[in-house]
């Protein structure tokens, strides 16, 4: 049985049982809209812990004004399915009221972190995310918390902040999952036309003509990026927006690869809609 | 039989353990140097939770380069002793690199409190202050920590921290404990040479006469402001910092008490030495 809470109370009597049977709990917060992507994480959960909560919430905080919040797909019956086939043992779907009822005023950020790849052009995305994040925490207590590599920047920035503030969970970072033509899932896919589906794949494939370089000896970091480039640039109506080889520690630049791993990745507008991709090598 | 932990594995183990057996976990988290104020925090929590817990750690996080951490006041065995009588269960006492190992970066703030009176000339400091907080809380997991109203500011951003994150606690904000002449309880009160001590006291005055005024009728602050100002200007050595009468939830400045309470709060220079002292009226 799956039992869904809107309510924080009821959310907090609910795993004060949990902690009282010595349960396990495993954590999966998302923004709904679910994908494979997403019941990738929460089927791993499913084996690795004894009570499975996800929440899904479309956090206000993370959006700019200028971006997609209004649009942003929202499919809770279907998700409710989708998560009774994840072996979901409760679903916490908040209102905004509900997650901020009196007005947010603390500030939650790692500058060091945020000042590079998306937080770039989105300031105010991980603050954002940083914050949401916290607060479920605190209200859930799990033991293991997942996310998806897809939003690498994000996942480094929440495994920071949780040693950081002494946070009392783990942190566990699950791969990409991939249409077959390479393309990563997203909520945001379904925003694209059929002819925008067909050039997206273009992401994965400068990512792999990245390994392919790398595995042939090509050490020079401004060579491998002018030829993603160009491999994003040769297809209709795409911008890049960064397209970045760096430390996946620091997220800072490098010049060459002299070490691995190294993290590429890449944002690009696909049309209007900004598909985010990356892979370790 | 108190015990003393310097190491958080260690902590959290203890913690654990009273979890466990269910035992409701009092936290008074202190910079050292006890006196009757620490010592009456401490008393209250031993009669409100079973298992009483207190830090103490002169946190570098909330100094200022130009501040008194080196100087900051530092006894060790006279605490301990002090919080044998005082019924404390555990002594944390970590070091500097158990609290910072891999350098801080998450970054704690909530501005629209922190852009008043002490944050003004103490721009750092809350920062700090809800940095460290904010992982001992994660670290003890209290059910209930208490904080002295001296720091009223202090008290107020954490108490603020907790419900914006929705940490699993209760604040509770404990009387300012103050000598006979009036002069509020400080660790640093200490270095006060004889003289200054005597001065000290016109902080309380001060205060006084703002609540003797307003009592009978007073309802311009300016007014008052100056009165106040008079009393500590005629003491010699002393340089006023700020001196507020505010709106105690928002401390933002008032013009006219139209409403109670009002908090009035000042930091004052006796010497070289900076006092705060506050009043709810």
């Amino acid at each position: 049985m799956i039992t869904l809470v809107r309510r924080i109370p009821e959310l907090k009597k609910k795993i004060k049982q949990a902690r009282q049977r010595r349960k396990v709990i495993g954590f999966v917060p998302t923004m709904g809209a679910f994908h494979e992507g997403h019941l990738s994480l929460m089927r791993r959960a499913r084996r690795e812990t004894d009570f499975l909560v996800i929440s899904i919430f479309v956090n206000p905080l993370q959006f700019d004004p200028k971006e997609d919040l209004q649009r942003y797909p929202r499919q809770l019956k279907q998700d409710i399915a989708l998560a009774k086939t994840a072996g979901v043992d409760l679903i916490f779907y908040p209102t905004a009221r509900q997650m901020y009822p009196t007005g947010q005023e603390t500030v939650l950020d790692i500058p060091s972190l945020t000042d590079h790849l998306c937080g770039r052009s989105r300031p105010t995305h991980f603050p954002g995310v940083l914050t949401v994040v916290n607060k479920l925490f605190n209200l859930v207590e799990p033991d293991i918390s997942y996310f998806g590599q897809k939003d690498y920047q994000q996942a480094l920035l929440i495994k920071k902040m949780a040693v950081d503030l002494n946070m009392n969970l783990k942190i566990k970072i699950c791969p990409i999952v991939r249409e077959r033509d390479g393309l990563a899932l997203s909520s945001r896919n379904r925003y694209l036309s059929p002819s925008q589906r067909r050039t997206a794949p273009c992401l994965y494939r400068a990512l792999c003509q990245a390994r392919q370089l790398i595995k042939k000896g090509e050490r020079s970091i401004p060579q491998i990026i002018r030829k993603m480039r160009s491999i994003i640039n040769a297809e209709k109506k795409t911008r890049i927006d960064y397209l970045n080889i760096v430390n996946p520690s620091t997220l800072t630049d490098l010049k060459r690869i002299t070490r691995r791993p190294v993290l590429i990745a890449l944002a690009v507008y696909v049309g209007r809609t900004r598909l985010i991709d990356n892979i370790l090598i």
